[in-house]
C-alpha cells in the first residue's frame, strides 16, 4: 500500500480568500458563519469557520470547492448540524469555510412507478417522508432529528433509525448520488437503477465517508409501499435474550414484515417517571425490560391479530409475560412516544458518557452483562441501556446515581468510556455503530481499526483529496 | 484528481517464478492450468495461464498475491468460471497466475439467532443455499449458475438473479468481507453487524470490484427468514407497461411480500417450442407478454387466496387477460422451470448479441419500443426480450430468423450492440447490469461512464493496486 503523502498545511478561509471567492458567486452566497454553524447538539465543541458559502446550485458547490482547492483552504460540509460526532464542527486550525446545502432543498423529480425520488442535499429528512407519502409511498428512514436533519447529512453518515431492521441504513435506500469531489469535478452518479454493475460503486464510497471524500449534491432515493395496516405492541420480556428470542419467533411467523423491534429498559422508564413525568407509559409496573415491536402488514392480515397471535405463541413459549397492543393510531403515536422521549430524558438526567454500539445479535446478552460488570468496578452508576435492538444496536448510556452530578464524574468518564468500548469491540462489535466517527472517535479508529482497513483508508483519502482540504480531522486523525 | 500513473510492465508466470513461490507453500498447491481455467461458457476467450494456484488457507492466498506482487506477476482470480463477460479469462499478454479459490470452502459458521453465516469464497452459491436451510433460513440469491458459481465470484461480480426485488444484489446480503489485498495484507473485515459507521465501507467497494483491488476470501452473509407461504402464478399482460402497473398493484397489496416478478414474452416460448418442446407450457396460446410473479409471505395469508385476490383486482383494471396460479409445489417448479430454461433455449438457438442492460423502471416500455425499431433499422431479427422487470433488468437478446445463421450477422453485431446500448445509456440506463463488466465491456465504460466517475476509479485503482497485478484489463482498460 503506498505511504499516505502529508498533505500540505492548509491555509484559512480569510477576507482575501473571501473576496476572491466572492467575485465568482452571485451575491449573497458567502457571508459570516451565524453561531449555529459552530455549535453542535450536546454542546461539547465550539466550532471556527472563516466564511459561510450557501450555493444554490451543483455549479455553485463545484466554484466554491474549487476554489478551496486553489487556496488550499479546508471545507466543513454542514446539514442540518444535528451530528453526535463533531462531524459539522472544527474547532482547531486554520479557519475552514463552513459549505451549507440548505438553498439546495429542491425535490427534483419523484417517479411513483419506479418508487424512485430525486432530491437535493438540503432538503431535511422530514421533508423527504412528506415527499414519498404525497406520492402514496413511504421513505422509511426515521429518526429522533429528522425534522432539521437535512438528507446530504443522512447520507454522509449513512444514518440508521428504527426501521433499519426491515429496510436497511440509508445507503440500502439510495440509489445514486451526485457529488462535487475535492477537485471540483461534478460525479454525475444520479442513477435510478435497481441493478447497475458498471466498475467500483461511488455511491456506497461517498456515502457513510463523512464528507471527506467530496460534498453529495442530490441523491435517487428509492421508496417502499405502504403497507396496508401497521401494528405497534409493547411486551414485557425476561430478559435481553429473551428479546432476541422473540425476534425470531416473530420472523419465523411474519417474515419480513416486522418494521421494528426495539429494546427499552426499566432504567428508561424510571427516568421518564423523574424528568418527563407527562409521557403516558402503558404499563403501572416498571419492568426491568421490553420490546416495542411494529409489524407493517400485507392486505388481509390484521395486525391486531397477528400481535395477539404472536403474543399468545410467545407467551407458551415462556418469552413475555405481559404486554399491551395498540387499538388505535392515538396508542400508537404513544407507545412511539414514549420510546422517542428516552433521548430527551436522557439528556435531562446527564448522561456521564454515552456509547453508540453494536455488537452480533447473538452478543446482545453478553455485551450488557460484561458492561455492566465492568462499570461497577469503576463506580456506581445508573444505565440506561435502550435501542435498535433488531439490529444489534444499543444505546448503552452512564449516568450519575440520583443526587449526584456528571461533573463529579469527570475524571471516570475516559475509563468508562474505553471499558464499554473494549468489550463491544472485543465481541466483534463497532464503537461506531450509526452516528459515525467524526472527531469525538478518530482515536478509536486508530484503537480499533484493522491495520490493513486503515492504511486502504488513507489510500483512498489521499487518491482522491490529496490537498486534504474535505472536512479536515474527520474519520481519520491528520498527520501529526 | 491525481494522474493515473502507468504500472509497469507485467512479467510471465513463468517456470521460474513458479519455482520460487513453490518453495513458499505446500506441495501441490500449485499445477498447471487445466484447459476448464481457461474457458468460459459462451466460449468467445481462451485464456492464457502461466501457473494455477489454489491455496488452502487465507495465509496462503496472501503469500500468493505477495509473491506476485514482488514479482510483478499478474493474477486473474478464478470462482466457478460461469461469469459471462470474461473476467476469468485473461487472452493476451504475460501469462498470469491463476488464483481458484476451490480448495476455501469451509462454511465456518453459521449464527441462526442472528440470520448470519460465515462462508470462505469457494463455497458454492448453492452450497451456501443449503447452509442456509439447514438453518431453517433462507439465503435468497437465486441465479441458473447456482450450482458452480462460487461465493467469491458473486461477490467480485455482484451477482443479482430472480429475486432482487425483495431481497436486494449480493452486496445487500454481505455484511462483511475478509479478503487479500493487492500487497498481500489480509483485511479482515468479517463483521456480523447491521450497523458499522467506522470509515469508508470497503466491503462495498470490493464488492463489484471484479477481482480488481483484492482477492475475497471468506464473507458473512445475511440470510432470511423463510416466508410462511409461498405462492406462483403466471399472469397474461397487455404490455410491459401493463406489467409494470401489475407490480404497483401487487405491491400496493401486498407490500413487500413479493420474491420476484419476471416478464416473459412470446419469443422466448416460441424458442421453448422450438428447442426445448419438453418444458411444460402453462398456456395452450403463446400470449405477446406474460410475468412470473412470485409471493412469500407471513403466516396467516393463503398464497392461493393472495394471488387470486391480485388476478382479480388486476383483471378489474384491465391488467391482466389469463393466467395460472399453481395449486402444488409442483406446478410451481414447472412454471420456474420455464423461465429457468430461456437462456438455455436462447443458447441453442444461438444468439447474434446478447444485452444485460438496465434502466429506471417507468422507461421499460420505452427502451424495448425504441430498441425494436432501433433494430428494425439494422435489420430482421427475432428478439428475446426478458428478465428482471421488477429490477428494471432485461435480457434483450437478438437472433437470427429461421434458417439463418449467427455467423451471418457476423457484420451486424457492433452495430447492433451499440444500437441497444445506445438506447438503454440515454435512458437513463446501464450497459452492465447485473453480470459485471470484465473484459468483454471495458469499450463502454469509456464510452458511457461519467469522466469524473472513471477518473476516480482509475485512481482508487492505482491506490490500491500501484503495480496493477489484480486481474488486468477487467473493467478498466489497461494504459496503451
Amino acid at each position: 500500500m503506498p505511504q499516505t503523502p502529508r498533505p500540505a498545511a492548509l491555509n484559512p478561509a480569510d477576507a482575501a480568500f473571501a473576496a476572491r471567492l466572492e467575485a465568482l458567486l452571485p451575491p449573497g452566497t458567502l457571508s459570516a458563519p451565524e453561531p449555529r454553524y459552530l455549535e453542535e447538539p450536546r454542546g461539547r465543541w465550539h466550532g471556527t469557520g472563516g466564511v459561510l458559502a450557501r450555493p444554490r446550485s451543483t455549479a455553485e458547490v463545484a466554484t466554491v470547492v474549487r476554489a478551496c482547492a486553489e487556496g488550499r483552504v479546508g471545507i466543513v460540509p454542514f446539514g442540518g448540524g444535528t451530528g453526535l460526532v463533531g462531524g459539522q464542527v472544527m474547532e482547531a486550525g486554520p479557519a475552514p469555510l463552513i459549505l451549507s446545502l440548505e438553498r439546495m432543498a429542491a425535490l427534483r423529480a419523484v417517479f411513483p412507478v419506479e418508487n424512485v425520488l430525486v432530491v437535493e442535499a438540503g432538503a431535511t429528512l422530514a421533508e423527504v417522508q412528506e415527499a414519498a407519502l404525497a406520492a402514496g409511498r413511504l421513505f422509511p428512514l426515521a429518526l429522533a432529528s429528522q425534522g432539521s436533519a437535512r438528507i446530504g447529512g443522512n447520507l454522509a453518515t449513512n444514518a440508521g433509525g428504527v426501521n433499519v431492521l426491515r429496510y436497511g441504513n440509508i445507503r440500502d435506500l439510495c440509489l445514486g448520488v451526485e457529488a462535487v469531489l475535492p477537485d471540483g469535478s461534478v460525479l454525475n452518479g444520479l442513477k435510478r437503477l435497481r441493478k447497475d454493475n458498471s466498475g467500483y460503486d461511488l455511491r456506497h464510497l461517498l456515502i457513510g465517508s463523512e464528507g471527506t471524500l467530496g460534498v453529495i449534491t442530490a441523491a435517487a432515493l428509492r421508496m417502499v409501499p405502504q403497507p396496508a395496516g401497521v401494528g405497534t405492541a409493547m411486551l414485557v420480556v425476561e430478559s435481553p435474550a429473551a428479546a432476541l428470542e422473540l425476534l425470531a419467533l416473530a420472523e419465523a411467523r411474519l417474515a419480513g414484515c416486522v418494521s421494528a423491534f426495539e429494546l427499552i429498559s426499566r432504567q428508561g422508564l424510571l427516568f421518564l417517571d423523574e424528568v418527563m413525568p407527562e409521557v403516558r407509559q402503558p404499563f403501572a409496573d416498571r419492568a426491568e425490560w421490553m420490546v416495542l415491536i411494529e409489524l407493517g402488514l400485507p392486505r388481509g392480515l390484521d395486525p391486531q391479530e397477528a400481535l395477539e397471535g404472536l403474543f399468545v405463541a410467545a407467551a407458551e413459549a415462556g418469552l413475555v409475560s405481559d404486554g399491551v397492543i395498540a387499538q388505535s393510531a392515538g396508542q400508537q403515536a404513544d407507545l412511539w412516544r414514549l420510546r422517542e422521549s428516552l433521548p430527551d430524558a436522557n439528556r435531562k438526567i446527564g448522561a456521564i458518557s454515552s456509547h453508540d454500539i453494536s455488537v452480533p445479535l447473538s452478543e446482545i446478552p453478553g455485551f450488557i452483562a460484561a458492561a455492566e460488570a465492568a462499570l461497577a468496578g469503576i463506580g456506581a452508576f445508573r444505565i440506561n441501556c435502550f435501542g435498535h435492538v433488531g439490529d444489534g444496536n444499543l444505546h448503552f448510556n452512564v449516568f450519575p446515581l440520583p443526587g449526584r452530578t456528571r461533573a463529579g464524574h469527570d475524571g471516570q468518564r475516559e475509563a468508562i468510556k474505553t471499558c464499554v468500548h473494549d468489550i463491544a469491540h472485543g465481541l466483534g462489535g463497532s464503537v461506531s455503530a450509526e452516528h459515525g466517527v467524526g472527531r469525538l472517535k478518530t482515536g478509536d479508529m486508530e484503537r480499533y481499526g484493522d491495520p490493513a482497513k486503515l492504511a486502504v483508508l488513507r489510500s483512498i483519502k489521499a487518491a482522491l483529496d490529496p490537498l486534504g482540504i474535505m472536512n479536515p480531522g474527520v474519520l481519520l486523525a491528520g498527520p501529526a
